[in-house]
């Protein structure tokens, strides 16, 4: 009766806290985690899942190469798997994940990223929107006070960003999330300043 | 504050009978409701929306060359806008329910299929998961008694089918909904089976 | 790993359409179902479970002083227990549905009201929102737009009734579902008519 | 349009922390939150709010006999209401949470277990249920692997206490969380286990 979860959420919802509040739970309860996170991922050093209100903790990381399955079989048995920024993992991996529930009846909560800064999915996160047996989204807000849903990727000058690659390496650019409604009009204003300009 | 919902579910979860249900209590209040189809769903006649309990209701059939945004303009303002099966929408039509709701404060519901019988997204849904606020799973369960997730076809001879078209036209084959776990040990006994013969 | 579960909403929300939807479901997958409802609510006949949609079912009537675990034996084994109006079943019988869930493994699906016209619970409910594994909320809106979360009781004179029993028999009064801001406004400007009056 | 929420679990389901990092992500978007708790729970010193996972910040202690709206006119416009413990205020004070959300369009964000060690509703808590617009659970598992949904009360001697008064003040019984069936079971075995002796 295990499970392949998926818990989704926006930039700055407090994935990565919500993934480390669970490890914690799990070993408040004798049970053991297995952390891991995609090698995609290396802002916080190459093994470590931090979360911005200060949580952090050792994971496992995984490269686009590595079968999940053979990984977990060398790290040894465990209850629980539980992957950070999984938005990242290969489409292949989370198929994994998913034979880890069905065979070894091992419960895999992911969280991650659902959708780039063009709304659209990254590959792991649309595997799983796929799979999973159960989707919940972490909410957070937008400025104005509706639920964000939208990764907008800003620029060094302000500007919302509407091309480019879906992971971005280096450069000025951040990203603030918003609701669909102000995203697109914030495009929208900024195409409107351009013309008149 | 009008939002996109997806209210997903397998084959035979009852998604239409959600959808006229949900028209019933609109207009129950007064309200008033644009009830649509994508064309490639015609099972039940052109302009039919139907459910397995009983329930039934005229739609407006939408081809996929049409603009959503101009059908809507063109058949007068509404309170709400209910679609059924709504995976064979094009994503530039789910865009265009998108931009409905930003533009218009509109809510727009729309009811459909997650994925095809290969456990991949038909097109329309993908782009709902993308880009609705709202997510929910509209629940049946296995035979086994878990979760049903995975819609899966068989042929004519009871077997689960793994090849063939996202979208099946004659033919003898039906589908059922299991879960992910049963749906993979079945295919697994079938090759078993094969090899042995 | 069988559960119990509460499916409340307000007056109007479609919750015997969803329970005699949940029944269709079971039983076209094979499965039977102990379709029960309480004798306090007679609306529609001794033993039919109706819904304003137009579905409906006999449904075996249950007692204040029935023991549903006895009523549940003499009425032989089935795979799921769904219960409309539950929220008029007495404490001891919601634990006793409990019981059946952990002691026979079998679901039970209970539908029903959450609150009273003076947004306090029924006791059936209040039981239900203490035991239940799982609280889901079948919703419909408000006139404004909102979610209605409160059953408002009108009078014949199209006023809302801020005193009386919580269960009303004959009279013309009626219910209205509307969210608690509306409620509490609409209270507020019938109470500065009479002073103004 | 904003909603009063309850966000309801067991003990050591992360309630605190989920507090903490809602008020952190709502400050990090510029916004502004008052965090409250009733002076009931004091194990963490008057004003601190303390997770056992490390995080913690100052909270305005409410007593039992204070207005919350006058406490939260004397404490200055916020932009959001955070409360943690919130079982323990009066039904009075949640009414004052929910006017506050009708009457100032002020999200109140209340997090508190469900129900006390023989699964009765703490007063708060009752109130909260029958008024709040969002109910959600906050899960953690059961050493069984189901989730759980009972606080279980535990003596010096390991036993599972089926008497008491609501609140315990000091004494060496602690909490375990559990699933409903366990928790029978358990109490189940106990008594067995008495007559036997």
């Amino acid at each position: 009766m295990a499970k392949l979860y998926f818990k989704y959420g926006v930039m700055g919802s407090s994935k990565t806290a919500q993934a480390l509040i669970t490890k914690f739970n799990y070993e408040e309860l004798g049970m053991s985690v297995w952390l891991i996170k995609p090698s995609t991922d290396t802002r916080d050093g190459a093994d470590i899942v931090r979360s911005r209100i200060g949580l952090e903790s050792r994971a496992q990381v995984i490269t686009p190469e590595q079968d999940i399955r053979e990984e977990y079989a060398r790290a040894g048995q465990r209850d629980v798997i539980i992957a950070d920024e999984a938005q990242f993992f290969t489409p292949e991996q989370i198929d994994q994940l998913r034979a880890l529930v069905d065979e070894e009846d091992l419960p895999v909560l992911c969280f991650g990223l659902r959708t780039d800064f063009l709304t659209h999915f990254f590959p792991g996160a649309q595997r799983l929107m796929e799979l999973a047996d159960s989707l919940t989204e972490i909410k957070t807000v937008c400025a104005c006070g509706r639920k964000a849903t939208v990764n907008a990727r800003i620029d060094g000058s302000g500007r919302i960003v509407t091309q480019g690659g879906q992971i971005l390496l280096g450069g000025n650019d951040s990203y603030v999330a918003m609701c669909h409604k102000c995203w697109k009009r914030k495009i929208r204003e900024q195409e409107e300043t351009v013309q008149k300009g």
